[in-house]
């Protein structure tokens, strides 16, 4: 008799738990699913193809047709993919650790390369996308865009995947391509959502110059102000710090508080209709360089691994996610019945996806190249090439602003619509594996060494330049060797480039205004009874 | 001619953000004020009254009042209190940090007393609240409640808030008062959901000693399973990572690993109808016993950090969350008209409560001291009664499981759940910041030395005992004790007390067969070049 009355009392319990048992259900298997991503991940580390995000993709892709094989073709996702869901949980994590271990000095020697490649390129990129798919679609039976539709195709498709990137490339190994692409990758997110909110927003019908630069005017307001919200967030969180110390017990509400503000800096920039990805950016370089400093050193350990982990874990949600959805059964019927002009859509939009990315590279960088004096700076056409090949996957970004244009109004039942999104989920899930896994072997065939990537991009004259690949990780040598007395090398830099001129200009600036009043590198706070904090933090508090 | 443009821009971008502008407005709200109860939480430290959850409590009813002002009494939430979000989200952290910082000595030191005054006592405190409610509420006008009401009554008043103990007693100063009355409280966190779910399913018009005989039964079922349960995930999760040894850069993937299988617990609990609270807890003991010492320094020191800060951060939460949904304008608009009837149903379950907890807490301590052979080991009359005061707040399981049992189907226009529910809010704010204020000033008063708690409870002759105080927060001195060669005055303390001969082959037993495949502390794995670890981590990896 116990048995059923035992079965009556679990069947209630589920009233406590969410709504329905099938979303526990589901919860489970796709937390489960991540640790089996973190764990076959580390096991597939030396694999020369794989890396995480394919990893990732892959499980879920396996998960997907599992799913429909077991409900017998009904469904194949444990979740549909929502853009709340990305905009709001996942991307924040992924951009703002970004910003705060980007290698500054990288970030900013290159800032106005990054700047061209990002917002310039990005143009580029969109327009070449818009008018190809203007031009091939027409001859294709697939059902009726408007203009704004196919302005909207070349902003969704000239969004990288800057989460992807990063998985790629090797911040140690390749210090300038990494932060030439990823940059360029932060930089480009932002571009395209305010490029894609422009063109859902401004009246397209009759187009001329006026509306054109009242769009690049807004993009400069948006740009400007996102970066100088992100800027004052990051700065009220170092003055806090610093100026209520919270001594040397307080890591948890030192982290508390760092997590806290910068994901207000991301809310508040949507509150202010600006671009979160920018604002939690530059929130995260700011929290990087003055409030990082003016914690304890076990907060220094925890912030700068609990991001990571954050954004580690965010990034594998979203590559698993993708797959996941990718096998949504409902989005391929409308497909099914004509699969080849499915194929020839994707397969347009690849191309154009590549040739709008090279037609901004080679130039831009060509560009670039002029502006730069010393033959080491400038960009070989070997970098050019990965900088190119690096940029073309296609993620989550792509994929949220895809939704967004081809589902709102109800619209997936639109020839047009399913097409589209299909494609979308196509050109993603063959970009990613495919680019994903050629990415590696293309660096290790263009540059054989990456040592000698790191020398190339320093001026054999200054040592300070070929010592910063060695001491990156561990010493902050940038500040090291412009903030003290320049030393006879650092003069010579100063002469032959406005870059260091700036960025000496910029030093002096920091230590004189900045640096006492947000704390920073240096910043030593009064810690009572100080000796012990090193050796405590060693061992926890328990027994 | 910009401006307006502009304006339409902006407007628009909201549709990548959630479906609202009002919810963005929220979360910015919200956010904002976490941080201001880190920041004044810290600068009322020192304050002999308050602590964090009094001051989230405080700031959440003062943003209330001024949203009731604002919006001229139509509403004063930003967020209407969900039983999922606190369940899903905010819960599992703070148990599993709980169970992950616990001091482990003391709680399986004094687990026979945990489990009587956390399930014997909840179920003592239960049935007189349910009766006291049925003989008192007669009286009142209060409206239709059934038996099953009434019980479920005693049920929700018998779930002490084991979040507010934990802030308002120190580990460190009362090791004893803490473990014992931190331990009740997740027993009793469980204990009481499990009753409260038995009461929702079982069938109570006839109640009988079979039926009676299946609750315990099914108790102790999930008592049983649930323990279980953590304690598996936790050694898979110490296995995984002993096994494939993640090496020293992975910090980030072993502390997701860790985050993610503790999260799993908690929803496998969830899904085979287990109480996920017991189950995350015991995951949390084993993961500290285990993984935690199989893992890089910097893992260690992050993953500690972290997990206080998550369980900091949803403590802060939650208070925050429950002040603000306090002054809900609804829910008073029933009770506005018999204001007596609901300060006098307040007041009598207030009294009930308190006498409930007196009447399991003096005779089971009574009990336990008999069962204690040494003085020194007994719980003072004293410190009976710091037990009965620190477990009287009410919380956010008490309010989860009022607007379970009284907002379901759709009763809440009845005027007796209406009472219920001001009454619960009444109680929690009420037992929260009063009790909670005078808790820190009875502990001084009771015990006007800290340190003689700490040397209450450690007999003389056992130089051990001693020094765990000391030791607490740096040494596991309790392995070091028992794990090595027993030293005369374990010998002896062998002799006097079963719990340490338990004790002493749980560590037999351990260490031939537990640590060798689940590491623990002393497992060194192969580390290359592990030297440059330590230092490593001093500097995050950027310039």
């Amino acid at each position: 008799m116990v048995a059923p009355q035992l079965a009556a009392v679990v069947s209630k319990l589920q009233t406590l738990s969410t709504s329905d048992h099938a979303s526990v259900v589901s919860m489970n298997i796709f937390v489960a699913l991540l640790c089996a991503c973190i764990v076959i991940g580390h096991l597939l580390e030396e694999n020369r193809w794989m890396n995480e995000s394919i990893t990732a993709l892959v499980i879920g892709l396996c998960t997907g047709v599992i799913i429909l094989l077991t409900s017998r073709g009904k469904s194949s996702h444990l979740l549909v993919f929502s853009e709340d869901l990305f905009f709001i949980y996942l991307l924040p994590p992924i951009i703002f650790n970004a910003g705060f271990q980007v290698k500054k000095k990288q970030f900013f020697h290159n800032f106005i390369t990054i700047m061209l490649f990002g917002a310039v390129g990005t143009l580029i990129s969109c327009t070449i996308i818009s008018l190809g798919v203007i031009q091939f679609f027409k001859e294709m039976d697939i059902g009726s865009l408007d203009i704004g539709d196919y302005l909207a195709i070349g902003a969704i498709f000239a969004a990288t995947d800057s989460v992807c990137t990063l998985q790629v490339l090797n911040q140690d190994e390749t210090p300038l391509l990494y932060s030439l692409v990823f940059g360029e990758g932060v930089v480009n997110d932002a571009t395209s959502v305010v490029l894609f909110n422009a063109i859902q927003s401004f009246d397209l019908t009759n187009i001329n110059p006026r509306i054109a630069l009242e769009f690049i005017g807004s993009f400069f307001y948006l740009f400007l102000t996102s970066t100088f919200l992100g800027v004052i967030v990051g700065l009220v969180s170092a003055y806090i710090i610093k100026t209520l110390y919270f001594g040397r017990h307080s890591t948890d509400r030192e982290f508390a508080l760092m997590l806290l503000m910068a994901y207000l800096s991301y809310i508040l920039a949507e509150l202010f209709y600006l671009s979160g990805i920018l604002t939690v950016f530059f929130c995260g370089i700011v929290m990087s360089h003055y409030t990082w400093h003016n914690v304890t050193e076990s907060s220094r350990v925890t912030t700068k691994h609990a991001f990571a982990t954050m954004s580690f874990v965010a990034e594998t949600f979203i590559f698993l996610y993708v797959g996941m959805d990718a096998l949504d059964i409902e989005k391929w019927r409308f497909v099914s019945d004509s699969p080849g002009t499915s194929v020839a859509v994707s397969s347009v939009l690849l191309a154009l996806l590549m040739a709008g990315r090279a037609a901004f590279v080679f130039p831009l960088s060509f560009l670039s190249n002029l502006a730069k004096k010393s033959a080491s700076e400038k960009i070989s056409f070997r970098q050019q090439i990965i900088i190119w090949w690096a940029g073309l996957m296609r993620g989550a970004v792509s994929m949220a602003l895809a939704y967004n244009q081809f589902t709102r109004l109800g619209h997936t039942q639109l020839r047009a619509n399913a097409i589209m999104i299909t494609s979308t989920i196509t050109i993603v899930l063959f970009s990613t594996v495919v680019f994903g896994i050629m990415t590696k072997p293309l660096i290790r065939f263009l540059l054989p060494h990456s040592k000698v990537t790191t020398s190339m991009l320093s001026d054999p004259s200054t040592p300070k330049s070929v010592t910063v690949p060695l001491l990156g990780s561990g010493q902050d040598s940038f500040e090291d060797g412009l903030g003290g007395i320049p030393r006879p090398s650092s003069i010579r830099a100063l002469l032959t480039t406005p870059t260091h001129t700036v960025h000496h200009y910029w030093r002096k600036f920091d230590n004189a205004f900045m640096r006492p009043v947000f704390g920073g590198r240096g910043f030593v706070p009064f810690v009572p009874g100080s000796p012990t904090e090193r050796s405590e933090h060693n061992e926890p508090q328990w027994q």
